[in-house]
Formats: C-alpha cells, structure tokens, sequence
C-alpha cells in the first residue's frame, strides 16, 4: 500500500470514493490515531453492547472557520460539543461516531493535526470513537473541513433531567467565565485577527457533571449555553419550563480581556458562545453545597449562583443590570458571529 | 413568531445561529416533518430506553451533487444509506440523527422537499429521527446541502455476521440489478444530462434482511456495495476473510438501459455505486431456499447467485468474463463518479 506524506500530500477526491485511497487514508491515518477495537474491524458499523437502561444519542455539525483557533480545533471541539450535549442530559458518555466531509485540497498534515486532536480529546473523555465515514468535495465546493458527531450515552438510573421540572425559588448556577469561546474563534478570523491572550473554553463537561449529580441529586436540568449564548439558553428554559428567570449581571465572570474585546467589537457576552461551560438550575436549599462541590474540579472553580427562577407568565429573562437596573434579555435574533462551532 | 415563507424564502446565515431563526426553521419544519416526542422535548439530546443486548451504531456523510436525482433525492438517500449500513450486521434500525450542513442561499422549497423525503423514508421504514443539528455555511464555502445521518439499531439474539466466517466454498449472492443508482445521479449532472429512464436503487433493505436472516440463519456476513460498488466490496471481503472469490459475470444482473449508459460512458458497472442492493456471502446449503426467500420480497425479486468463494492466498477477486475468460477484478482505484452519495 503506498504510503501517504503526511507532510507533503493533499486530500484529493479520490480519498472520498470508497476506493484504495480511502482505505489508505483510514489505515493509515484514522484506524491508528482512534485505536479501537470496534474501528479495527472495518465493517460498515460498530456493534456493542447494552445493559437495561436509558440511553442519550445527540449529534452536531461541526463548521468552525478557522480550523484552528486558540484553545483547540475543529477537532477537539467536535468531540467536546458532542460530549457536553450528551452530558447535559446526565448521561456519561460512551461512543460517538465521526462523519469528515473534506474540500478537496485540504493538508494531510492539517487533517492529521484535527484527527490527533480529535483523538485526544476522546481518550482523555474515556469515549471511544467506533465509527466513521469520509467525503471529499470539488474545490470550491466546502471550505476545508467539516465534522459531525454523534455521540451515545448512558444514562445513570434516577437521572431524569428536564426542563419541565424547573420552579420558581430555584437558583441558577454557571461553572465559570463567558464569551472566551466566541471571542477565540473571532481573534483568527482573517479579517480581524486581532491579538489577545484569550482562549477557548473548549472541554468535556462530563466529568464535572456526574460530580454535580452526586453533590445535588435535586438538580433539575442542565444546559451548555453554545450558540446564542448564556441569554439563548434561559430563554429556551424559559419557553420549556413556562416560568421567568432574574439574572444578576455583576454575579457573571467575564474575563477583563474578553470584556474589552466584546466592548470593542460592540458584541454582547450574554450572547457569545462558550464551548466548556455549564448552566444549572437547582432547588435553593441545593445550590450552596453545590456550587462548593463544582469549585473542586477544574472546570468548575469559578461556579456561582447568577439569579433565579421567578413567576412570570410572560417566560421573560429580565437581568438586573450592574447599574441597578433591569433590562429584558431576549433570545438570539440574527447571527452575531456565524461559523463559530 | 415569524412565519417562514416555503415558496419564497431562502436560507440565511441567521438559520444557523442558535437564535430565533433557526427556532423557527425547527418549530416550522423539522418538528412537524418528523414529528416524534424524542425530538418535541426540544432538548440538546434525546434518551431512549433499551433492553440488554447488541447495538449497531453507522454514521454516514451525504454530498450527492445534484440534490435531487431520478429515484430519490439527498433526503431519502440520507435515510436509506445509514438504515443498510445498520441492516447489513442484521439490526433493525431504530433511531437517526441528522445534523445538517446548509449553504446560504437555499431555496426553502428545496430544503422542505428534501425534509418531507427524509420523513417518509424514515416512517416507511419504523424509524426516528429523534436528534438533530443545523449549521448554515456562507454562499460559496459549502454546495446546496449536505446531510450526516447516524443511525441505531438493535442486533436480534444470535445474530453475529462477520466476514471473518467466510469459508471456501460459500456462495455469493445479489439481490438485484446494479449500477442504478450511479448511472442515476450521473444523468442528472449539469455537464452531462443525458435522459434515460434510469432511476436510483435507493431503498431500505433491512426488511429483506430480516426476511433472509430467517430463510437463512446461516448467512456469514452482509454488505451493501455503494460507493466502489460490488467489485470493491468483494475486495473488502478477500482481504478481511483471507480467501479468494469467483464471480460469474454473466450471473449478474444488469439492466440493459443501464448496460448502454454505463458503455457509452466509459464506465464499468462493477465499480459503480448502487443504494438498495446487498451482497450475501452463506454456506452451500443455504443458498438456494435463500434465493427463493428474497424473490418474495420486492426488493429480491432478482436475487440471484453470482458466484462462490475459493481458496486463495493471494485474496483475488476474479471475474469469468462473459467469453469465458477469467480477469482480476481490483478494488477502485481513483474516483470514477464522485459525489454519487
């Protein structure tokens, strides 16, 4: 079989054709870096097996431009997000599967690069990714890499997390500072490239979660405020659970850098994605020991409570402003920054 | 909210943004297409319950180039080509996920026919699409649409296939004729466009294959040659068995429409994509109450036996040609038709 110059080489249409060249590209590029028995096989699908339970399954695109952004990549992140949605359900996460629709032309070595990533990223998170597929289109015709993930995971038994349980008294918790992931992603861009310190949040939130659960077994549900934003994500609570929420903006981090970015760029924190962070909602008697609990793990050092659930028949998300006073806090309209996960 | 105009309206980047667009492209269009309560709850994941055994998990990429084809379109293919990657390890596939990849600037006519397929392909065959995703890419960095489906299935008791139990001796069967779907796809293509009444094989096998796996319990593996088509999944065969096959190709069926296209293009139908047919590798003994078996069903009513595999070392494919020759049948080299999936 010839080998391919990781270096050198660029993926071609015929890597998509189901042909030799694609089975170059899985032996020799995805077989190695997912090591696993179930890819090992090279049938059309994985099999595995199952207790009685519940299971959770989600999927995302994966669309990032620029591919590599500080603080991970299309990748790392295409695993995290997967991960993190499985997550918010409760479940630990077990398997995802990896669909790679790739512009003809693009690095072997950028590919190899997001497929290293991706691969660590699923191993740190103890998921193994056990099956695949690859397409190439003409030049012109994508815009370098796209990934979609679907991830499977099981549901621990007691676990039922759903918006519907929310009500009025519950208090909100977040695991840590905002808008980095966004902000990140937007320093790369070609026609800002601006230079900060500032990173993307991107991380695998399962871990942080089964600690939560364990901590404050009364927690009601949780969300990863992605696109749109921690605002976007009340608001869908709000709609789902039929209450209102009041949320203190002093009480949410915004790192001083990503603050001036935002103020620069005239773009609203509330609404910037974040990529490694959590919203909880918990009855109140709950959330002292749980936020205690969250500032033990790396991903939760920052937890604290930022407002509550309130009657409202309106469902609005009202903030109360760091000047005093209260502003409603819509849902996302429009696109503050397209292509950002 | 809004409502979106299906004749009029086209897609815009705000449709990917996690905001109120894409809430509307979800309550307006997915929500009622689909239509299940996995997908109602409106959560990031759906959860559903199973009972202890085996899983099949497949995930595919779909980049057809023209989205819509004589026999199908993006939509069904995306349905049917998860649901036979599940059905060829003998599951019976359950649950999909579809994340969407969207350019700016789709009609949403179009994006409604190619749902409203999906739908049918899903309900035609007692599947959910209970978990999706949708990115919106600029004009220019992506092609109309792409669709990544992965799927679920459960793997009945007892049910092991595997190339691994191919044995010398065992007999290849077919359940129809090929190279329809490719030769379909290729009709269409802008620089080509030639008409025939050539239309897509595509199809869900997975009730022939129940049907078969009954008729037959002593099947040794399945596989759906897509892209590659028959030669190369043979290929694929001989390698993970070890052994060689003997294919006889005046046993397998071509229509002729298909025959004159394939020869007027330079193309060879061993090679070509097909999206409802299978390939069978059994003992022997089995072989002909399973021809008789899938002639019931409408998706067998071709089936037929092609050839048998031998002992080789080398793992060649070989081919008794039509004058009583014998040539090797490769694995495809570079990409005859891409884009056909």
């Amino acid at each position: 079989m010839v080998k391919i110059n990781f270096k050198k080489d660029r993926i071609s249409l015929n890597h998509g054709s189901g042909g030799l060249a694609m089975i170059q590209l899985i032996e020799q590029l995805f077989k190695p870096a997912f090591d696993n028995h179930w890819l090992n096989q090279g049938e059309d699908q994985a099999c595995f097996e199952v207790e009685k339970g519940r299971l959770a399954m989600s999927t995302d695109a994966h669309v990032v431009s620029p591919l590599f952004f500080p603080g991970g990549d299309i990748g790392s992140l295409a695993v995290h997000g997967t991960i993190n949605d499985l997550a918010m359900s409760g479940a630990i996460p077990q398997y995802l599967s990896a669909s790679f629709i790739i512009e003809e032309g693009l690095a072997m070595a950028d590919l190899k690069a997001i497929t290293l990533s991706m691969a660590e990223a699923a191993k740190a998170a103890n998921v193994a990714i056990i099956c695949g597929d690859t397409k190439v289109v003409e030049r012109g015709k994508g815009d370098g890499l796209f990934i979609s993930t679907t991830g499977i995971g099981r549901i621990p038994e007691g676990i039922f997390l759903s918006a519907a349980q929310i009500k009025p008294g519950d208090k909100v918790i977040l695991n840590g500072s905002i808008a980095e992931h966004g902000i990140a992603v937007l320093s790369k861009r070609q026609h800002l490239d601006f230079t900060t310190g500032i990173e993307s949040d991107s991380a695998s939130l399962h871990e942080l979660v089964q600690l939560m659960l364990t901590a404050a077994p009364g927690i009601k549900c949780l969300r990863d405020p992605t696109r749109g934003g921690v605002a976007t994500s009340l608001n869908e609570w709000a709609q789902q659970s039929g209450h209102g929420f009041l949320i203190d903006e002093q009480q949410i981090p915004v790192a001083s850098d990503v603050a001036s970015a935002c103020e620069l760029l005239g773009l609203d924190p509330l609404y910037i994605a974040n990529e490694g962070k959590l919203l909880a909602v918990c009855p109140e008697e709950d959330s002292e020991q749980l936020i205690q609990a969250m500032r033990q793990h790396p991903l939760g050092k920052e937890a604290c409570m930022i407002g509550q659930v309130i009657e409202d028949p309106r469902h609005w998300v009202q903030l109360r402003t760091k000047l005093g006073g209260k502003r409603l806090m819509d849902c996302l309209t429009g696109e503050q920054l397209p292509r950002i996960c």
